[in-house]
């Protein structure tokens, strides 16, 4: 018997679900408030689930995600966490991981939805839905045709950072809007689909002629602070910016000092240095930011799709148990 | 010599492209102001550029546009109006085809940058961002992962009313974004890249399933005020209209009424059936509406792609004027 410790809404759902794999019928579903000492000392597994992550960020937890996270950490015998979320940053799963839990990721379960979100930013801004929005508050009818027009999308040049599956569906839909993409990645191998393609550490020389920079990679020593002043500098004049990834990859200062001096047009964040975004932050009140509050991949499809995720991961991880046990025994 | 009534903008940019076309040397262009008397005797042909439109219009015009106008009808030898809009509703174009001036419309010349528009739309509404932003000018910080998530976009299923340069150009682009589509178009002839098509007047039946209305008509009989509470209610709960078509194809007070009511969620509307939006409009105000300036088409390249429209109807225009002076000269 494998006990795992899951959220009571993820035990409703998984429970019908678990007969689907090999070995389902042999794991028992332990809920958060079930862990007394004797239960704890039997979790093998745990699956930390939006529903308990919440609004939480990296900085500010519920006070249910940090009992949670004393559960993890009094689980003695824990080997396996898996998250919804699609980073690893949160400081909890490094520390599991140093006392040699192994630790895996939803990569992929909300990327369709972030892509989306980072192609509705590009939309928005090249088609200036936020300056119309301030007007339509206005009731002011002020016909774009009125001074210098949006310039044209196609034809355009978006540099994506990262291409893992949110970059490759945010290029994949740039393309079907025209616009020509370069790219930025961890290995800087040739993508085939783009102009250029470099690593992180390279990726000024693709910026000079990027319309759109738009942050899709994971937070990483690489990618740590990557797109500063002088990565910001690189870019053409009336550029823009849009960050998707981590708030610790754009230095916001820097961007500021740029949208200040005019060199950018405007950006679209959805992550932040400090989330939440602090009430003194300066970027609350630009005409030229749009602000989301970390939710570019928020859908309800999502977490069905973690669950999707988990069980495939749980199938094998059974099956190597079996395995494993089977081995033992002919030994 | 063949005299074409202008604008000086427009003179300034064909000019040097006139060369490029048989029989373009032989040409003249009239610009506005010098048309006296003699002059406007002369005028042949037409072009009525975006310039001279500027932000008139179909209720208001400029002093210039009514000017402009003013010279078409004075100008007893004119065969021949081409216009940068993609429709020829203007009171203008009825009264000049009256006479049998032929009007033609630069039909695509912007249909790519609607149909980024529209699909822009859609994403904005699908991913929140006029929530969002409306939070973001209160400092308010609040996922969307509190409450009710939005429903994943892929696999929801849009009707696109229209299905024309500006209507396939959406379609291609939803189902790049993994949303099913049905059609509804004047002939009612199967879209091979959608699930359904109906004519205009069989399109309750499609509304049945469509998560997203998507009007991208032209205004004709057929579709004056086609989208009524009929057409509305036969949506389902939760719906979203789009509308990039012409302002008298959807009855506002049935919208309005349908939003009041819960039936649908949303609207995103570009063209109304007063046009400046009246001050006093109860869709100003409402934060399930999306209100752009008849804009949804404007970008810098249209100019270029309706000069482009101009010159080779120009050509075929000479082209046909030389060969049936040549018969007459042989008969």
């Amino acid at each position: 018997m494998t006990s795992i410790l899951v959220t009571s809404q993820a035990a409703d759902l998984l429970r019908a679900r678990l007969s689907e794999i090999p070995g389902g019928d042999d794991v028992r579903l332990v809920t958060f408030g079930q862990a007394d000492d004797h239960v704890l000392s039997q979790i093998r597994m745990a699956l930390v689930s939006r529903d308990i992550t919440g609004t939480s960020t990296k900085y500010v937890h519920s006070e249910a995600l940090a009992r949670f996270y004393d559960v993890l950490r009094a689980a003695g015998g824990l080997q396996w966490v898996h998250t919804h979320s699609a980073g690893l940053d949160r400081p909890i799963f490094g520390e599991l991981q140093a006392r040699g839990v192994a630790v895996t990721a939803s990569s992929g379960a909300n990327a369709q939805v972030v892509a989306h979100t980072a192609v509705g930013a590009v939309l928005a801004l090249a088609r200036r839905f936020p300056q119309m929005m301030r007007r339509q508050a206005r009731h002011e009818w002020r016909s774009l045709a009125v001074g210098d027009m949006p310039p044209d999308l196609p034809g355009q040049t978006a540099a994506i950072v990262g291409w893992g599956p949110i970059g490759q569906g945010i290029g994949a839909l740039l393309s079907a809007l025209g616009v020509r993409i370069v790219v930025a990645r961890h290995s800087g191998v040739p993508v085939a689909q783009a102009a250029a393609t470099t690593t992180y550490a390279d990726m000024a020389s693709i910026l000079r002629e990027a319309h759109w920079l738009i942050i899709a990679c994971p937070l990483a020593p690489a990618t740590n602070r990557l797109v500063d002043a002088h990565m910001l500098a690189a870019l053409p004049a009336g550029a823009h910016v849009v960050n998707v990834g981590r708030g610790e990859i754009l230095v916001e200062r820097d961007l500021i000092a740029a949208l200040d001096g005019g060199h950018l047009a405007g950006a679209f964040l959805d992550v932040f240095e400090q989330e939440p975004l602090p009430a003194n932050s300066p970027l609350w009140d630009r005409e030229d930011v749009m602000i989301t509050p970390h939710s570019a991949g928020h859908a309800a499809g999502n977490y069905q799709r973690v669950l999707d995720i988990f069980l495939e991961k749980l199938a094998h991880r059974l099956q190597r148990e079996r395995a494993a046990a089977g081995r033992s025994q002919c030994s």
